[in-house]
């Protein structure tokens, strides 16, 4: 993937100039950050470090606590706790598609600050000093095995485990269409370190808290269809997350549940909020644009892959766009 | 993997001159195939259509429907129709721990029949007059994939599928401890042959019957708990296979739902049969032998994975294995 001369090699190298011109450097990813942010974020850090820079990694959301256990994470500062302890001149960001998604984080930036803009969101803006866009990788941590490989430093286990992290949660475990083979030949390479994919797996895909368990419970026994079976959803209660003890992340995947069931070409979560309104997603198993039901609705989001809101409470919201997806399928 | 010299490599130029010497082959795999059983006998029948030679693709269960979409499989004969249309001189018996493994097929097998016993299961016995037994591989299929290698034919987009569809449900998706780097290797070059791994995942690690989807709910409803959360279990009768029209191998998965809770040091499935006995699935998180509590009551297994049977309706033989693992646990 980086042959000598191309686009892309030429991006790797200007971010590693970027790197070396340094000394001090903020590292920051998107709010309520993901699997990806996370462990992008730290092997940055851990990059830096052999590069013997100083740097703070800091995100304006707390440390997802599935994530504690990577290298550096619990080096990764709150950003409402304190403003960041030393005066930076860089900043690198990661895993954002556009500069909003840094969040209030970016208030603590001096104007002028120079900013390398590492990810791989197709819709990323471009917003940084430097770019490094590479919207063919599957997760921001491709891009920084290829840096890091491009830089000539050996990865050790800790660094390998963090990227193995990120590939496997933004392939949903190796098994969306972003599963490329550049994706599984740096899986393999990682394995080859030491890292420990199977207990990655348990921890990170299979294992499930309590409260989900007890979300899931509720969320199935409410699974209904359409006479035809090709509608499927769920909904899940403002009393369901406090009587569970549910975090609102607790809540991802269950759509799928309603998707995957044999025959279902839109599977649809619906949650009511305390204020009374309901957000929906909506999955499709691959026919449907599930994008214009929810755009319909002032909402949005990709073909199988998309949600909205209303402005109305679950018992008047499930009817009205389940009558929506029902006459896309006619 | 193949090193010159290597014993490995010496079983498999034993295997690729079984196969050169013959004309006629039956190729059988295990009773109740999985994913790579079937994978694997696709494969070995799509290289002895390379090489040139008549085969028959034989198995004594029924193809389970979620396979039937590969290659050559709409032409794996059910044993019990019809006796082997013709006469063969070679029995290829590939994914089998032991001769048993393959069923009543064996018994159309004249006296002093060539066997070739091709299989990754660390108990094989080496029944064969000439065995490729790795039990370091995954799959039988990955030790395919380094036969085809080595035999230097060049692997079509079916054959691709066939094989990763075989690595992909002997590793749980890609999860399991057994993947290891040569797993992942073998999985890019066959995405690099055009297969869609997305898809294979939907449709043989996603998707859901509604049969299924009804077994989870019932199973789900009915999780319990010990006290201090280590031992999860939940129990399916035999009504709830005939209400909901689900197959035994429905029950398949169901069992990691209790063993996949936080804190759950071991997970339990309590299936009841139709004379009222009760079989056991029980699974570890890694710390409990959960094969020794099996072999308390006649069982076996292993750590991790492990079953038994009881001839006690399920009210009795659930309070009776959970107090065993209890013993176990203190
Ligand atoms: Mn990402
Ligand atoms: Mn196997």
């Amino acid at each position: 993937m980086t042959e000598p001369g191309s686009a892309y090699r030429k991006q790797l190298e200007a971010a590693l100039a970027f790197m070396n011109e340094g000394d001090d450097f903020l590292v920051v990813s998107h709010v309520q950050p993901d699997g990806d942010a996370i462990s992008s974020t730290v092997v940055v850090g851990w990059l830096l470090g052999k590069l013997g820079k100083r740097y703070v990694l800091l995100n304006e959301s707390d440390l997802p606590s599935r994530l504690r256990f990577l290298t550096l994470a619990d080096t990764i500062q709150h950003f409402d706790e304190q403003a960041p302890p030393f005066e930076f001149t860089r900043v690198i960001s990661i895993d954002c598609a556009d500069y909003k998604r840094i969040g209030t984080v970016s208030s603590s930036f001096p104007p002028g600050t120079k900013l390398l803009n590492i990810d791989h969101h197709p819709t990323n803006d471009s917003f940084g000093s430097v770019n490094v866009i590479r919207s063919d990788a599957a997760a921001t941590v491709e891009i920084l095995y290829d840096l890091i490989e491009h830089a000539g430093i050996a990865l050790d286990r800790d660094a390998a485990t963090a990227i193995y992290t990120g590939l496997m949660t933004d392939t949903g475990g190796f098994r969306y269409a972003n599963t490329t083979p550049h994706v599984m030949s740096i899986a393999a390479e990682l394995l080859k370190l030491g890292v420990k994919g199977n207990d990655l797996a348990d921890h990170l895909l299979e294992k499930m808290t309590r409260p989900q368990l007890m979300l899931l419970q509720r969320g199935l026994s409410r699974l209904s269809f359409s006479e035809d079976g090709k509608i499927g959803w769920l909904y899940i209660t403002p009393a369901d997350l406090e009587e569970t003890g549910a975090d609102p992340e607790d809540l991802e995947g269950l759509v799928n549940y309603a998707r995957n069931i044999d025959g279902t070409e839109v599977g649809m979560l619906f949650k009511g909020t305390q204020d009374g309104q309901t957000k929906v997603s909506l999955r499709s198993a691959g026919r449907i644009d599930v994008a214009a039901v929810a755009q319909s609705f002032g909402g949005g989001g990709h073909v199988r892959a998309a949600g909205c809101r209303l402005e109305l409470g679950l018992p008047e919201a499930m009817p009205k766009v389940v009558d929506a997806v029902r006459r896309v399928l006619v």
